[in-house]
């Protein structure tokens, strides 16, 4: 991260996050605290700022995903500061007839993600994924791979918080290839 | 609708929505054709022209409340477009706990909607509702009504599509007065 506008805005995020972000002792399961970065996008300068951040992170995309459901949150943010479309990821079952969809593993269980196949042409596009944490990494595998599926080429995928003790930034790379950059905010 | 700003974003917004959208017959039913915004969205001068139409829609709210899952793909955007925050409104179970919560009717059976009760103070503000589209109505009105349970004010209705032969308008208008204007892009 050697761009000072992209930099910039990072420390800028990184401050709003500090001071806003709310920590959810014992969720979703004892032991866990549940890093909640609700107070944060509800913040005028805490959204400003992660949106800047995220925007400099997607530059150059055609088009941003915004994987379902907090990830919408970001993804059309993004799209407008960047003058470009947004297009939703959704879990299965959301969507009008007809989609390209993906099964695949979580920790428990399996899910499905799907894009249209109709009303708009994925081919060809470089789509820049956005979500608000990174974790196992699954989701954001699965939707690159989802948008692979549907002609397009993925430009990154940009995230506010990396949990740490996660594997998510391997998973990505071994998932999507080391050419496919991962861009996050902060460390949390 | 008599401010000139206005009036030029949603005559652009209205132009896109009729070069982009998409008809899905029989869905989700027989004889029904869906209104997929999709295709708006994701052009990049679909989604400018919409943000600038449901902004200043918004303007002079202090906080933009996204309606779960749609709705929160403007919300953001919005919200960073006005310099302001953005807060979820989530279907039942979503949130970190502790939530305020409320359970309405639908059509087929009953729903719930949640907002935070911790990390972030919705007491005075104004807020403002958007969401894709207004169709029956019961789900603006609930987030409205969960809203000003959480100590806020209701600053009005946004929304990109009200579907002509639904009741959407009056019911919120039944629902939370006459003082909350229900502003749309279209009818459609």
């Amino acid at each position: 991260m050697t761009d000072p506008v992209t930099a910039a805005a990072v420390d800028r995020a990184r401050e709003a996050i500090d001071r806003k972000i709310r920590l959810v002792p014992d969720f979703p399961e004892p032991g866990i605290a549940f890093k909640d970065l609700t107070p944060v996008l509800a913040d005028p300068e805490g959204l400003a700022a992660i949106v800047a951040a995220l925007a400099d992170f997607c530059r150059g995309a055609d088009l941003i995903a915004g994987l379902d459901a907090r990830g919408f949150l970001l993804g059309g943010a993004v799209a407008a500061e960047l003058g470009v479309g947004v297009v939703a990821v959704r879990k299965g079952g959301k969507l009008p007839p007809p989609v390209i969809g993906i099964d695949y593993e979580l920790e428990y269980g399996r899910a499905r993600l799907e894009v249209p196949a109709e009303g708009l042409d994925l081919r060809g596009k470089r789509i820049a994924v956005t979500d608000d944490v990174l974790a196992t990494g699954g989701t954001a595998v699965a939707a690159g791979a989802l948008l692979r599926d549907a002609g397009a080429q993925v430009h990154s995928i940009a995230v506010i918080m990396e949990l740490a003790g996660m594997p998510g930034r391997s998973v990505v790379r071994d998932g999507l290839g080391a050419d496919v950059p991962v861009r996050t905010v902060c460390e949390g």
